[in-house]
């Protein structure tokens, strides 16, 4: 069930019987000279409209703008800085409990949102308003993306490649993957920014000098749809193993 | 030109030759038994599309959640509280600066945006970070509105009706339009709720049973076509104002 | 009953029965070539002691600076910015809560700081701290207004102009009215900054040269007397329909 | 020169020549069963209004509450936390900078402010922004305040009792000097809370049953005018120091 | 008993007996050209762990950085401004009441903390979440202090010197004392910077050229042998003394 | 050099010719039934101090108390609160820059603390302030680190189990080792809590019953040896590479 869809007298039911809700969270950043910068909001959308067809969730609208100050440096990336963002999350996450919301999947298909997540995440726990968790869907088949890509990425590589060949083939420029793979690096590692055990990066442009990493020439919408189904299954799981849970085993252990 | 379905170096030249953005904000709530929750991002997406695709100015994804606390008592109204608000947009047009943007059009649909718009704009014009102005398509056509329709809302009202008429008609329970205007008033001043100047009311539940105003049985798609077509006009006429200001022309003028 | 005079013991009995205050709150701005600076807080503090002194209920001392930065090109201009305003208001009242008042008017004198005001008085409601609610006395009597005055202003017209000249005729300097009229603008439409239905201005002085609107000739201490008298009434009849609600009644509504 | 009676032409020529502002700072809190609540902001803005007569420099409308959290158990002690306050003056300030204030006297009468006036003036001259100090009456006569009072108070004593027998004589309970002495005590030492070195006490409530201290019987109104007119004298040498000095000279020194 | 030295199951029989902590404060600051930047962590550090082992009450790890911004001209001073130091220190507070602390010691050594932890510990008691109360040692013993220096200090004089000769003396440069004393001034009066009843200065650099102030070459290592015996003797009575206390007699009194 | 030691004329030279400065942050937060809630702090502060010793590159005092709340089931554990620690870090941060130090390695042993740091320093480097990084000791060997362990842990596994041997064998509760790991997980894995992709635990308590994961009884005081050696040699190399750099090559890449 999509919620922006819906009037509100038909929600009703929803809320008398559920309790889930699934809000997808990506970004708008560049990808690479192959992708559109919606990459990450567009796949974030997918699977949680997905996950909420298969099971009858609710899905609602998506937060298109996340943590992205670290691709600043390349045309129309959009961000916040992560105060605000955390802000406008628990914001949002506090007043969807008030029409009986208890657990929230945060959709979620960037990176950088992740830490955010988290620490909202936790605090709506320890306050006991709710209990959200974070998901991203390469994390749900790791086994998958290594098995179909020697060099995954993360960022702008096949793996995203593929998943917007398979989802939106109208906007992967198919002809500039071999162009993206060359004026990127094969993954961080191979960009020698991590020194002596630090990390001594914090923008995407001290890794590459056209915002990507991976071997994009490696991508395929086959691919992309194996990648779609494998992990909305997972999300699938996901969102049942969480409407089993009594509220009160979501909620943070007692002191010893 | 959309900015979410671009890669990054397609969106060079746009840099360098302008710096306006349209930046579409609307709301996730209650619009009455006959609308969905989402109709006021669907419109302010749907004109800032519509007025991008006209002059060639750049318009973003949309921010879908807004401040809507005064909706809360009906199911799925989304919102965020007044200061997160505020935060996250006014973060999001200082970063979008770092690609030359100077001037930016709030594509709004939600009333209950506009004091916050107006305070973010005047801050960032004060810093001299961005001219960023806040513009409502029925304000931009207010004898039209009143032409078209004896008691127009606001909220959920037929005005609003007729434009989701037109741009998602799917999405307008056509058959409970009646259900709507009986359940609902015909206006704030109905609803009895100005006590000697004093406006004593903060919810829409405060004055509307169901969440709306106005005659929903006045509206159709046809009068949701003039409107949209007559606003649209007035908010590319808003954008080539906008472009031909030198940015000195837009700061705060000199204390006297 | 004035609460700056009294000393804590006299204020007892009235925290026993009563739970009303009224909070005048003003600006220290400019108000044209003709008017003092103190204008706002001047005016608010008048008609919030009038009504106490009537009703009887408590009058606190004035908060006299307020939300004014779209004056700031005027020599003499005071004010908070909006953030740090809403958080003192709020904090002031809801420590004044702690005495038993469970209900707040603000008698308030300037534009600038009713969105300011609402949003403080949405969010202790919320919270089930206090009902705390704006009053304008123009917006009070918007007919007499309309009856007695051509242009009325609104900043610094003659709706003002007539109040100071009744409540502190020393303070305004009538040799000056037609330079005042002379030097500003009929209204804010005759200022042409309202722009395909966008407010493209945001200080005063992009619409006005000299501070002020309207026509300051036609403002007479006699029309004063009747704007104080009618409106004076107003905000006792709120006082008295406030002071007859249970506290439950001003309380939001339940979810439907 | 008082800001608030004047029009804003008017204010032009002393922001040409001159940069400083007195602002008065006071608070509304219970002053004892004979003082009233409006104690601190009264002789505030009597030694603020006083030193801009003799100088001519300008004096600004009075900030009247203040942080007077510690005397929330009496009746109509109103208050604003510590960090509004702070952020509240700290606005204010900055905003009088514009017309090219650039040194601030806080004309205070309430010690619960002083801390925080002090971590302002600290920040805004830091920020080289403004150079402002605090300035409390009581501070600047020491010696004449040992020589008239035994036990002067500080709080409700009869320091403060003199002087508003000399300002505000009619607001004074002289019928209840005595039982004000004897319902308080006489010191804070008196009162044992300062316990092997430490401050155990942190509300007027913890030391003093009427809320306060000293011995208000020996208040007079001439001793009032003494202290008036002495510590009036003292603002008038500040005043006179302060403007005296080049802006570098107040700014912070140079690292070493 | 130091927290820091043991293992979590080893704390849990004093928690379920106690609910004191004594918390370590200082500062990381200049103290002259003879005494080294730790002096105040060292110190606080020493009288926590002292009182603690003679009671058998809990010491936590120090908090070794403070307000010290007054000092910034000198090599080496660290510190954070003020509203990070009381939102730290509060947090860290609040949190240490999920094991059952319900009463807290800050053994500060820095003057410069001191209104923070005021503000916090205030703040605390009023929410019942806790009662936390300053303590600095030289507060504690302010006879002793007197008769064994002439011109005490207050900062980096006799008397920290004498403590740090005591507890490291290691880390004293006991041959620039006379240095220290003819490159600073006898005391804050001496310098003259308290002009009119107003504290001209912000910073140490206002008033002294080597950054401390009284007659160093009056302090040995017995002098602060008998300091530090003394005060530690006052830090457990009021160890004793707060642990005496039931919980209730340490909230805020009721309203009268 | 160790600031906290030195007076502070002893630092200027050190100033004028070096601008790095080793932050050591650990927690203060339990470490298992065998290991000392000082653990992370102490490795921190043995780590900088030993690099600063072998550079003669500057260390701080240390921060001992950090983001820990995921370790407030287990008595004793102390945290604040993430947005406290990154407002009290970045205070400190920017405040010793004051100094001339422009590049900082936070010296951190708590996995808790990365991603705030991260976040700080990212904010510093963009504000062009300071170039702040995060270095953690495992994560610079993490080859030698697996060689030694079979179930490193992490969290007071093994790894920190030898590191407290080889420092502070004193604190360790070498009797405890078995039970150690017998009352915890061998790794998060074991846990089971990452479910379908989803990290669905927020605190050690959801994993681990004692509080540690790994095989405690591999660890000995040779290990921490070999393991404290090797990190050192890769800090001090760290410290290196980092002196060798011109600022404007830490700083932000220019926009493409």
């Amino acid at each position: 069930m999509y919620l922006g869809d819906e009037a509100w007298p038909d929600l009703e039911s929803y809320f008398e019987s559920e309790s889930i809700a699934l809000v997808p969270l990506g970004s708008t950043e560049q990808h690479g000279p192959h992708l559109p910068e919606a990459t990450d909001h567009l796949i974030a959308e997918a699977f949680a409209r997905a996950a909420a067809d298969r099971t009858g969730y609710l899905c609602t609208p998506t937060i298109n703008i996340g943590v992205s100050g670290h691709h600043r440096q390349f045309h129309g990336t959009m961000w916040v800085d992560p105060p605000e963002f955390r802000q406008y999350v628990e914001s949002m996450t506090r007043n969807l409990t008030s029409h009986g919301i208890d657990r929230v999947i945060y959709v979620n298909a960037h990176g950088g949102n992740v830490p955010h997540l988290r620490e909202v995440g936790a605090r709506l726990r320890q306050a006991e308003v709710a209990y959200a968790i974070e998901w991203m869907w390469d994390e749900s088949i790791p086994e998958l993306v290594d098995d179909l890509f020697e060099q995954n990425g993360p960022h702008g590589g096949p793996k995203e490649t593929s998943m917007i060949q398979y989802l939106e083939s109208d906007l992967v420029h198919d002809d500039r993957l071999r162009e993206a793979k060359e004026g990127g690096v094969p993954s961080v590692d191979a960009a020698g920014t991590v020194r002596h055990g630090s990390r001594t990066f914090y923008d995407a442009a001290d890794n590459t000098d056209n915002g990507v990493l991976g071997d994009q020439t490696d991508a395929t919408a086959e691919k992309g749809r194996q990648l779609f189904e494998a992990a909305s299954d997972q999300l699938v799981y996901l969102c049942e193993w969480l409407a089993d849970q009594p509220f009160e085993a979501l909620l943070p252990k007692e002191h010893v």
